[in-house]
C-alpha cells in the first residue's frame, strides 16, 4: 500500500515540522523537557511522584499527561505538588507534537522549570513520533522481563536514558539484570541506564543528578544549583 | 485531516473483511483461535508455555508469535513443545489479518487444536484490528497497578477473557485487586475474569476448562474431552 506510506510520512513530517517549533520555543524558554516512555504500568507516573516530592521546592516541576482517558494520572500528579495538564488521546496510542504545543501553552513553563511529558503508555507506537523534547527517557520494570530491549528495540534505540525501575521486586522475580544491560548495550551501546526503585528510593538520587546535569546544560549562564 | 481519517478506515475495512475470511476458514476447521493481548511483560509467553506443558498431548496447541523483533518468543514456546511461527512487524505495533492468513497457512491447524495468536506487546494499537479470532484474551499483570481497565478501555471493552497473571507478587505490591475488578466491571460488566500466576500454577485450572468448554461449543459433534 504505497499510498498509505506516502501519507505516514506526511503525518509524521508535519508533526516533525511542530516538534521542531516546540523544540525552539522549549530553548528560548530554558526549560528542560523529558518525554517518559514505557509499558503500561512500568512506573512512569510513580517515578514522578516521587520526584517531584523529593526535588521539593528545589525545581519547579511540571507536568503534561497522556493517556488514553480519565484524568487520574494528572490528580495523582497535582496531589504531589506540580501542575499538570492531563491530555486524553482516546483510540490514540501516542502524544504527537501540536499536543505538546497545547500544553506548553496551557503551562507555560520557565527558565529552569523541569517539563515531564508523560507519554501513552506504550512501547512501540511513540518511537516514532518526535514531541520536540529535549531528552527521551525511558523506563522498563524489572517485571517486565529482561529481553524488552531486543524485543522493541525502536524505542531503545532512540532514547538518552532508560531507567530500570522495580528494583525493590528483584528478589522475588527471575530477572537477570546482566543480561538485560547485555540487550541494552545490543540495541544502544550509548544509553546511560541507571536502577532505580520508585518504591523505596534506592538509586533515585543519580536519576536527580541527571536531571541537574541536564538541567546546567541548558542554562549555562545559571549556576549550577546543589540539591 | 478527514483524508486520513477516510484511509484508516479504508486500512480497518480491507483487514476486516481479510477477518472475515480468516473466520470463516478457522470455522471451517474446527480451530479454537484465540487472540492474545497485553502490554510488554504481562507474561503472555509464560502463559501459554504453562498452557502447552499442562495441556500435554490432550490438545494439540499451536502458536503463532508477533513481535516487533526476534525469534525469542517462537523459541521459547517450541521448546514448550508446540509449533510455533514467528511473525516480525518491525516499526508495526500489532498484528493485522493478513499476517494471521499466513499463519494459519504454514500451521495448517486441524479440527479441535488451539491456535494462540500472541499479538505485539500492546494495550492500545491491536484492540482495532480484528484478526478473525474466536476469542479475545487480555492478560493483566497486577505489577501493572490495579487502574489500566479504565485508562486503557478500548481493549478490555473488547475483550472475551481477563486474565489477571502474576498473583503470586500481590504480596510485595500495593495492588488493590477489588479495585481492579470494580474498574474491570465499569469497562465491561460482562467480561469473565480469573486470576492466575503462570510461576506458580495457581488459578491455571480454571483456565484450562475456560479452553475446553470454548473447544467444545465450536466442535459440537465431538465429545468434551476430559482433561
Amino acid at each position: 500500500m504505497p499510498e498509505v506510506h506516502t501519507l505516514e510520512q506526511q503525518v509524521l513530517a508535519k508533526n516533525d515540522s511542530l516538534a521542531a517549533l516546540n523544540r525552539r520555543e522549549l530553548s528560548r524558554r530554558g526549560v528542560l523537557s523529558l518525554n517518559i516512555l514505557s509499558s503500561p504500568g512500568a512506573g512512569k507516573t510513580r517515578v514522578l511522584e516521587r520526584t517531584i516530592a523529593d526535588l521539593d521546592q528545589s525545581v519547579v516541576c511540571q507536568v503534561i499527561e497522556g493517556d488514553q482517558a480519565t484524568e487520574q494520572d494528572a490528580l495523582r500528579i497535582r496531589r504531589a505538588g506540580a501542575q499538570a495538564v492531563q491530555i486524553n488521546t482516546g483510540n490514540g496510542c501516542h502524544l504527537e507534537a501540536d499536543m505538546l504545543a497545547s500544553g506548553i501553552k496551557i503551562l507555560q513553563p520557565r527558565e529552569s522549570n523541569i517539563l515531564f511529558i508523560e507519554n501513552v503508555g506504550n512501547l512501540v507506537c511513540p518511537a516514532l513520533f518526535d514531541l520536540g523534547e529535549t531528552r527521551r527517557v525511558v523506563i522498563l520494570s524489572v517485571t517486565e522481563g529482561e529481553d524488552k530491549p531486543i524485543k522493541y528495540p525502536y524505542i531503545f534505540h532512540n532514547a538518552d536514558l532508560l531507567l530500570i525501575n522495580k528494583i525493590d521486586l528483584l528478589p522475588h522475580l527471575e530477572f537477570d539484570l546482566q543480561r538485560c544491560l547485555d540487550y541494552v548495550t545490543t540495541v544502544n551501546p550509548s544509553l546511560m541506564t541507571l536502577c532505580v526503585s520508585a518504591q523505596t528510593g534506592e538509586g533515585m538520587d543519580e536519576w536527580y543528578q541527571w536531571l541537574q546535569k541536564e538541567r546546567a546544560a541548558l542554562t549555562p549562564s545559571e549556576p549550577c544549583e546543589e540539591m
